[in-house]
């Protein structure tokens, strides 16, 4: 730009019209620019990514922890990031932060750096620490690729198949080649960052409570990011708003003291294993939905709610097919809808004993153990008491954590043990969807990817991070980044190329854009 | 008696009115040499006992099966029975004959001669086929009594332990200890005598079909007796005058095609476990009774009936006390009754994982054994058949004994898969109470023991014998002998010597009542 301008007051006018006015602007880049600078650094950062993954990463195991913090120090303080250690009575957590500018907000990033164990022999390849390049073959296996073929030109189909190559350490290195490309381009994130990295997110995050406890300032922020998990099946970019919480119920339905010969005994001692299914059958209709009065109180779908829902592309053809199923519960309209509401699930129940091991006896006791899935919207503590007064409303003598006494067995007739540990609850966490968290993320992420957003509002499942973020009480959005058929937790764990690129690349849409 | 009467029309006359008005009564005995003779024979075939429990009993074994045939055929033959070994491609049985007066009805006795397999290390004794007196002492336990402090009597709360003490090896030396004591009295059994001792009953009584098809001619007979099991809880003599049968059915409710995680399903993929909980529970009421129409067709309990079932002295709170539970089903006006209904019992279900081991799914499949204890009234074909259409009629896609195809779980929205094998259902059998062999034995027993007998239509459990029984359709009662605590099948088997005496006592009362 040509200055026209010379005086002082003009100079300063000029000034600040041009930092008025082109604040956002001037951060930003051209989809052009987003897409060059992702290819760059997607290729620059392997050698990085390499390396990352071949330092073993088992929270088990405090030697590897220790590996990766080091790693972590260097790699963060490159980028100009002061770093420091958080330690716990478990394991070691990494902060690292970033001031921009002292007045922009700041924006706290969660990701984790360690992964499921390994069980090598069950893995394609021979340490699942040592990064293998893959590319797919015609009949859907992998052969594996010279590093050296990718010295140029990095193909969306390769992958880096290694464990935690999705789940989670990849999403920290797009995150570094991220800020490398912004660097590149002369540009500063867009806010001041926090990061923190879990060093035991695969143990149940067991650290991060005392950590919130001991550093609970270092971690405040305006705002909170999760870079973790895949995106929707249809690949569009994603954004989570909230996960669902989990509450564990055992049921025990009591019969004859000890098994009972089911001749002399059937149609004479009470069989406990058809208590316990006229019980569990009184909980739920047939089409899954929960009986029990009350369940699903303060659940309010709203019109707006519902669209943003259906919005979401799932697949359900697709998703019945690769569950094997032919049709769904009928508990929402849609999957989206459906996890919206409290689950009540059977995890499994057991009683004497089946097929070939089958003896002919009336059972002395039936097992079932539920679990009951969480919206924001339901406190478990509620949903619990409310399965229990069901209960009691059957006729049930109900006791807890015990097993009945002799007294007991003969006072009775129908006897239940209700087990339910409070201490192993989590709840949910929700931001809602047209927050300013949630609408910064959302046009950044439409933004960059020109493309529509699948806005996830609660993902089914229950995740640690929900302590974190109810505990921090900062708004929280997760942005998942990898390939969905990623195989986490599991042998032959993988990021798939393209997925990495992109990833690179909504890190770039999110750091480029203004939080009004 | 005085002969005053002197021409030979004269004693052709007092001759004929001598032999008619006391052939009963010529073989009968009184109530006190009834007493006296069961008396002398317990003490005196003791030492028979003894040695007939040393020879192990393993049907497994065929070693075992051989000694214990040598053994049989010298006693028999001692009592003047002509015997034979009927062989099989399994076992060999043992039968023997004696015919007292070829006019007489002929009665065919059932008993076993193997006994369970036995763990040594479970008993409290060396070995469980060298036979040790015990003692009971004040705090329950037994000790161990030298067998020389028996030389002269023979106490009744004394016991014998070994294999087979109870089942089955001592009604065969009652049995044989009568027919002694009938000698020494000068008389003979009031019927000819078929014996057929079955070599494997335990073991299913494999060869009994085979030798029924290759002997049956043998094994005619107007009546038959079966001497096996414990008498009635009261311990008042017992006649129980059939069994019921059983069916085996497994059903197998599929969910996906593999474990789900449940916060992303639950909710959305049906749950298999809840699925067959609402299957079972939509068969029985709260009180146990079967709500699956035309389940107890055919079972009309007369007032008649009724009776003799509510004559039975059931204990119904020690019962309630032994099993440890406060109320019973709800199927019949009491025990007795209970069994005159075929049943149809969870033996056990499973599904997922439960207690420490539970998962985090929703399963993939849920199995239920289920067993129908068959009456006379219900034949077990139609029986399976009503639970079958059950089960359609709530909208089931039915497959038998296989897995669904990828295209039926895409297809079809509730598969279950229904197993049952006909040829392990064996049916029930029942002599009528007021039949000619029913009304010999009842009178019989009452007279020898002076005393009420407990008469059960039909005992709860299936038993080998019932195929036996239908097959030669000889009507059949089962005459009980031996102590209820006896540790059937148990370690520590044992048969009280009251017991032991008052067996011989009820063979005695058999062997001399005549059959009107």
């Amino acid at each position: 730009m040509h200055m026209v301008f010379k005086s002082p007051i003009r100079v300063a006018i000029v000034l600040f019209l041009w930092l008025y006015c082109f604040p956002l602007k001037s951060q930003k880049l051209s989809t052009n620019q987003y897409e060059t600078l992702s290819r760059e650094y997607a290729l620059a950062s392997i050698p990085e990514l390499r390396a990352f993954l071949s330092i073993p990463n088992n929270a088990l195991i405090e030697e590897h922890v220790e590996n990766n913090l080091r790693f972590l120090e260097l790699a963060f303080e490159k980028r100009r990031f002061s770093t420091q250690r958080l330690p716990s009575t478990s394991r070691t957590a990494f902060f690292a932060e970033r001031i921009v500018q002292k007045s922009l907000p700041t924006v706290l990033v969660y990701m984790h750096f360690d992964g499921q164990p390994v069980d090598a022999r069950q893995w394609n390849q021979a340490d699942p620490y040592q990064p293998v390049l893959k590319r797919p073959l015609a009949d859907g296996s992998y052969e594996t690729v010279d590093w050296q073929t990718i010295t140029n030109t990095l193909p969306d189909e390769y992958r880096v198949f290694a464990r935690s190559a999705s789940d989670d350490k990849s999403p920290i290195i797009m995150f570094l080649a991220a800020l490398d490309a912004l660097q590149s381009a002369g540009l500063e994130p867009s806010f001041n960052l926090r990061v923190i990295l879990d060093p035991e997110e695969e143990q149940g995050s067991k650290s991060m409570p005392e950590v919130i406890d001991q550093f609970g300032d270092l971690l405040s922020a305006d705002h909170m990011v999760i870079f973790d998990g895949p995106v929707h099946d249809s690949n569009s970019p994603t954004l989570v708003f909230g996960c669902r919480g989990i509450a564990g119920i055992e049921l025990t339905v009591y019969g004859p003291r000890t098994p009972q010969h089911s001749g002399h005994f059937g149609n004479y001692a009470p069989n406990p294993a058809l208590r316990l299914a006229q019980l569990l059958s009184s909980m739920k209709d047939e089409g899954g939905k929960v009986t029990i009065p009350g369940f699903y109180d303060g659940i309010d779908l709203t019109p707006e709610i519902k669209e943003i829902l259906a919005a979401v592309p799932d697949d359900v053809a697709q998703i019945k097919k690769r569950v094997g199923i032919a049709e769904t519960d009928k508990v929402g309209a849609n999957y989206q809808e459906a996890m919206q509401y409290p689950s009540l699930n059977i995890r499994g129940f057991r009683s004497g004993w089946v097929g070939a091991e089958a003896r002919t006896i009336v059972p002395e006791k039936a097992v079932a153990t539920l679990d009951i899935r969480l919206v924001p919207e339901s406190d478990g503590t509620r949903l619990v008491k409310l399965v229990k007064e069901h209960i009691l409303a059957q006729g049930y003598y109900l006791i807890e954590d015990r097993d009945p006494s002799e007294e007991e067995r003969l006072t009775h007739d129908k006897i239940i043990r209700f087990d339910h540990d409070p201490s192993e609850m989590w709840k949910a966490f929700n931001t809602p969807i047209h927050s300013k968290t949630g609408e910064w993320l959302y046009h950044s992420l439409k933004n960059v990817h020109q493309q529509e957003v699948a806005r996830i509002r609660l993902a089914g499942g229950s995740v640690p991070i929900a302590f974190f973020v109810n505990k921090l009480d900062i708004p929280a959005v997760l942005v998942p980044l990898v390939n969905p058929d990623n195989n986490q937790h599991s042998p032959n764990e993988n990021i798939r190329m393209g997925h990495y690129r992109n990833g690179i690349k909504t890190i770039l849409g999110v750091m480029t854009s203004s939080i009004e």
